[in-house]
């Protein structure tokens, strides 16, 4: 394994930043049906664009998240695991407004984000509940035990479970060298 | 704020996938570059792809990463704040391969992902002595004292300092409602 240069030292994998048409769809989304908190929102009224960091909180801190902007900026962008919904102000109400590309067609590229859960199919059969948009259940193909499901943009998430993906990649399994 | 679900506790944001054209220039860019880890390799030989998990284990880990297969991905796939790399084989030495779309020219979608750094200069000073291509320099534009890297296909990495993009939001900062 390559030893980490010490010039990257302290670097955290903040954000992964995604496009959206309607924040008050995603924001449900997220925070609802994938349990997420909104860390902070900054708002550019010049540029007509707001940004909303979520992830999960009860994975870092176990104390409540400060409530002076000022302190939350400073605890959201030393983050790890958040992320970023960007809104072009107008999407939502704008009726010529195509929509956002997933990456899982032409031109292929960002394929999902992925979310570990406890038990893939308690999850599932929540989701399914709740009206989620599937593009593979936990039983369907022959990757049984992890799921893929869509956010209101049509972006693609996996849902798994450590210990299932463990089993079902087996020997396919490499350490890293 | 919402109240997280109690449905969703336990749940992890543990990956961003992104399909990669050459795994050696890749894993050379996240791993010398940027300072990460693979912490898994997962070689599907029947369907001709392999995935890579890259992290920053300094965030999580006050001991080293297991050694042996099985421990190594349980431990993985439990992790927040991991890459994901896909890299369907053939595409490094496929002349005719058009490469893949970063999401930031139409059709728009995914953004970046974003490394927050200690220090947005020094972090920056070494990219460029490493040869790493710009979108946008620290002192480019008004957002100044954040940058933004290309990795080896072309995805937009921002690279951020927590305080100085808290000074830089300054009022645009929401509290989450």
């Amino acid at each position: 394994m390559t030893q980490q240069d010490p010039a990257t030292a302290g670097y955290v994998f903040n954000q992964t930043m995604m496009r959206i048409r309607d924040p008050e769809a995603s924001l449900a989304f997220y925070r609802e049906v994938l349990g997420m908190t909104l860390y902070q929102r900054v708002d550019f009224e010049e540029m007509s664009f707001s940004l909303y960091f979520l992830g999960y909180p009860a994975n870092h801190a176990d104390k409540p998240l400060p409530t002076e902007a000022t302190d939350r900026s400073r605890l959201t962008f030393r983050q790890s695991a958040l992320l970023e919904l960007t809104h072009n102000w107008g999407t939502e109400s704008d009726h010529t407004f195509e929509g956002y590309h997933s990456g899982n067609t032409d031109p292929r590229g960002f394929g999902h984000i992925g979310i570990t859960v406890p038990d893939v199919s308690a999850a599932c059969n929540r989701f399914e509940q709740l009206g989620v948009h599937f593009v593979k259940k936990p039983d369907d193909g022959s990757m049984k035990g992890l799921a893929f499901i869509t956010d209101p943009d049509g972006y693609w998430i996996e849902i798994l479970n450590a210990d299932s993906i463990t089993d079902l990649i087996g020997e396919h399994g490499a350490l890293s060298h």
